[in-house]
């Protein structure tokens, strides 16, 4: 799980929101990150921006975790439905695959407050693994 | 228009990101954002949760322009589809209501390169009218 | 329960597809269909069109079985994910509701092949309580 | 175009519900369908279902219309907005491809009502091309 690790530490947002990656397991990632000024929507609470993108961060991390090596992921497309305001002082996204095929996997993620009981948003996510040579993203 | 200038700027992620809040008609709002170390995913390029947060943001807004004062308004649920890499200076989201309800308002947005020519990403959003007095978010 | 099996019962597209209603339960409902000559795409497994009607069906009596009595249910919007070709003989959707609030519910539904393990496709579904008497839908 | 035109041909669910391929041109396509008994939902309106099919399998084919010879499609994924309720004698969807790549392409459909000026639903599809060899769907 180590070009997973590499990876993250190399996005430079997720280090500016102050994301940390918690656990790398084949197939399911966790992502968690702390409330703050810097993250906030006009009511004071975690933006929903920053939500899907730890979702989509975890998904992503999660599709690359089941791919071969040499592979990189990309994500095609994602949709998020938010359940609940993110009144909270941390998030934790979960993210799983839930379809593993040669070029496209599908995920899936939630995320959750700081009590790891609330769903605060729902996401799922298609990536696609593409040679690592192959630089865009 | 001044209450959407006026909750853009109380967004801390929004000035954390250095998005500027470019024009706000009725029905269509314009968000920009400069590359730089900090949005980066890990090729350098811009990050898929800041393109996907600049046009949920500007669908937001679009949405809000068109509702009735004492509105605010909420992210009900996204889908954005990513077309191109994020390789270019500055992204233009550009988002428009395509359906105005009571309650819901549907909108669109494109994330355009700084060409303003290369569609980077598309959207589709639900966004909920809730009354000013309900702060959630 | 009695109104969902109304409603479902004056669906003539349901009917003409074949689509049996299988259980209702608070917050939960499955939906089966038999493939058929008039249910296929060009090679000749279930369309996909099937399935995420099916899916959305599913998912707007889940959202309904959980609503006040004076209400009917709209879809606001869905998507899906097809995760495997529909190649089997029955398919059955597993719809349940992830967030129930005043206006909007929130569910999930799962399509699982004749065998119930294997998922062919997976959607989330906005869906919107209105009176009884607005007969839009 | 006949690739496209077999193609639909084949589609046992499409013919059952009425379907016409109107058009067919290089990353467009139009297919309509007239109300009915049979494809009604619970207030005798076109059933979303029916509308999402369409979208979808005019997406497909705008999709397939621009790949190259010796390729079928399948849908990944398809997210539908709905927007107005079906209350017409005929809708129509079109579709068009807003981005083409090797393995995925993009595509956007809109389905009007019977006098083409009100939009009914609103899709973004994503498609994949497979070799036609490859017999799944």
């Amino acid at each position: 799980m180590q070009r997973v690790t590499e990876s993250f530490d190399r996005q430079g947002f997720m280090k500016s929101i102050g994301a940390v990656l918690e656990t790398v397991q084949a197939g399911v990632v966790t992502i968690s990150c702390r409330a703050g000024q810097h993250l906030t929507q006009q009511h004071g609470l975690i933006h929903g921006g920053v939500i899907a993108s730890l979702a989509d961060v975890a998904c992503g991390y999660a599709a690359l975790s089941a791919m071969p090596e040499g592979k990189e992921v990309l994500t095609v497309e994602f949709k998020v439905n938010f359940l609940k305001p993110a009144n909270t002082e941390r998030v934790l996204a979960v993210a799983k695959v839930i379809q593993s095929g040669r070029t496209l996997t599908v995920c899936e993620a939630t995320v959750f407050d700081a009590t790891q009981t609330v769903a605060i948003a729902r996401m799922t996510a298609t990536m696609m693994a593409v040679d690592s040579e192959r630089k865009s993203g």
